[in-house]
């Protein structure tokens, strides 16, 4: 199965390009950013100078921040709604695109906060434009909008085609100035993607070439980036690594490599990315009994083993351990075993080898 | 840039698995093939399998032949608009896929004969499903469709969004069978699309992957399919290849490659992948000073120099020399000068240098 409805505009000067689509969805758009990173890495000035040259009005909801909440896309729909826009612009990491996902979804079908996860009322959307600012997440081409409710501290994901961007603008000049921690923790997330690939049971070989040329090529580029921030065509390769991942995570979803990481950001606000990776290596060895031919064969094209990839892994400045509450473990647990994503892992996995996972992650 | 709006099913048993979605297109489907190979495949009696499935009725359109003209296209049009049809369902080589996006773009916009190559009069279209039955063209996930006028001896494509599948269906089970002939020409037909996918200077590194991988697989799997026509893994390997290749040519078109093979094609009936074959060394010889970072990189990925991979294609069992009439170039000439996708070639092209290619070709 392969299904990218998405078209990808990914180039120096995207913006520019994709006027004439861009001018195809409508005359007023709602752009649903977060503060700062729009405007600092100069994605908002280029969207707004584009959509002046198309004769596009605008409405700007600038009110996202880092997981966003099924309350903040209630505004976001409102704020939709009483300015008659025709479609969304999601400038941002993975937060202002998914709640431009969860807007378009809320205005098209009248969608009330609790009907946020209930995909089977979703019957259209309005077109929504996504400019990721990082290289992470992918969710510029994938049907996936991660939402967060603070009254139940539960932290999930919904996953529908209507939600896939109608238009992906890419430009790697926007992640230029990302400060090094986004930068590892947002191609650690687009790394965990990519892996996701092989681990998932609905994996996809269609897109196994992407797997592979993204995983090589973060393990080459990340430690340039990390090193030369400014790297332009370093920066270039992690933004299609990330890219790649979103391809590959919206053919066979995630697994528990995902779901493990959704209570360590609900409860400790773990970035996403450095939650998957720490449990990264773990993970990988419970899986690998059951993938084995999977990863021996990305080991193969990438000319090393099992143990250089995590030597690679454990040369990266990330936390490996935190601070748990004694609770913590016991009200983690449901979530991850009840998440819809625990379907997919390649092979059975157990409440206690959940546990043991989260043990590890301890203090000592 | 990347686009592919085609949703992939690519499996075994494929056909049945795609069946929720087939269900979604309508009530009535005009099936579009040809006399023998759907039939000889079992492609049309698990297609007929699924509609009754799902309680969907059909007509047979089954006048296709190879390089379909305009003709067909309008007799199967009046087909489909006499049996009130909702989509149509192309079974075949690329000629029963062409010929079912150009019914479905005929049928939707009541063009004429004259009019099935001006795009800008195409609004919409009816759904298009694409079940391969050579692994070659690719066209299942393109925009293209390639008509012949009988009047003109004219063989040309036309490009358009509306004429992206909605759905492709591929079972490697149904090129089983295929002559030896078929399965060299068609896998020669994907190779050059790969190729093209370097060559064009509308490329996009974001398919490289599918690139590199489909190449690589077609050098490995073509003498194993050729030497044993029932391997189905090889027959999986090369059809995921012809995938890759119109995804690939689906972004960045075609070169002189393809339009030098066109008028070999309609005058003298060579079979549209072994046109590109035997100007496949030349063409690459003429665009290398232009291209040659690209090639190095995909050599380089193959392990093998240039010359390793003409050696190569000079093993495969194929004629590289024909029998011209006096004026045949003459004729060719201003047809190939004005094909469109000369103006993708890497470098600037002469009609001498053209010439020259046609002159290789003459038996002598
Ligand atoms: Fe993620
Ligand atoms: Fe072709």
């Amino acid at each position: 199965m392969f299904y990218c409805p998405t078209r990808i505009i990914f180039a120096d000067n995207a913006m520019q390009k994709a006027k004439e689509y861009i001018a195809s969805f409508g005359k007023r758009a709602l752009i649903v950013t977060g503060k700062n990173s729009a405007k600092q890495s100069g994605a908002l000035s280029d969207t707004i100078s584009v959509l002046r040259e198309a004769d596009i009005n605008y409405a700007l909801f600038d009110r996202i921040t880092e997981n966003p909440t099924l309350d903040i896309v209630m505004e976001g729909k409102s704020a939709f709604l009483q300015n008659n826009c025709d479609f969304v612009i999601g400038i941002g990491g993975g937060s202002p695109v998914d709640s431009a996902k969860a807007i378009s979804l809320a205005a098209a079908n009248s969608l009330n906060r609790d009907e946020m996860y209930n995909t089977s009322v979703f019957k259209k959307a309005y077109p929504i434009l996504a400019i990721p600012l990082t290289a992470g997440t992918g969710t510029e081409v994938t049907q996936y909008s991660v939402l967060s409710d603070p009254l139940t501290k539960k932290k999930a994901g919904f996953g529908c085609d209507l939600a896939f961007p109608t238009l992906a603008v890419l430009d790697p000049k926007y992640t230029l100035t990302l400060p090094p921690k986004v930068t590892l923790h947002t191609a650690l997330d687009a790394l965990s993607h990519l892996l996701e690939g092989l681990y998932s049971n609905q994996r996809s070989p269609i897109v196994y070439p992407f797997i592979y040329k993204g995983i090589a090529s973060i393990m080459k580029f990340l430690p340039i980036v990390l090193s030369k921030p400014e790297n332009y065509l370093a920066r270039e390769e992690l933004m299609r690594d990330a890219l790649y991942g979103g391809m590959v995570i919206a053919q066979g979803s995630t697994t528990l490599q995902h779901s493990i990481g959704y209570p360590l950001t609900s409860f400790y606000g773990i970035p996403h990315g450095l939650a998957n990776a720490m449990v990264m290596e773990d993970i990988m060895e419970l899986y690998y009994p059951a993938i084995q031919q999977e990863l021996d064969d990305l080991f193969s094209y990438l000319q090393i083993n099992k143990d250089n990839f995590y030597t690679w892994l454990k040369s990266l400045p990330f936390e490996r351990k935190i601070d748990f509450s004694e609770d913590f473990i016991d009200k983690a647990i449901p979530q991850i075993m009840s998440s819809r994503n625990m379907a997919l892992n390649p092979l059975p996995v157990t409440e206690q080898q959940v546990r043991t996972l989260l043990e590890n992650l301890r203090k000592t």
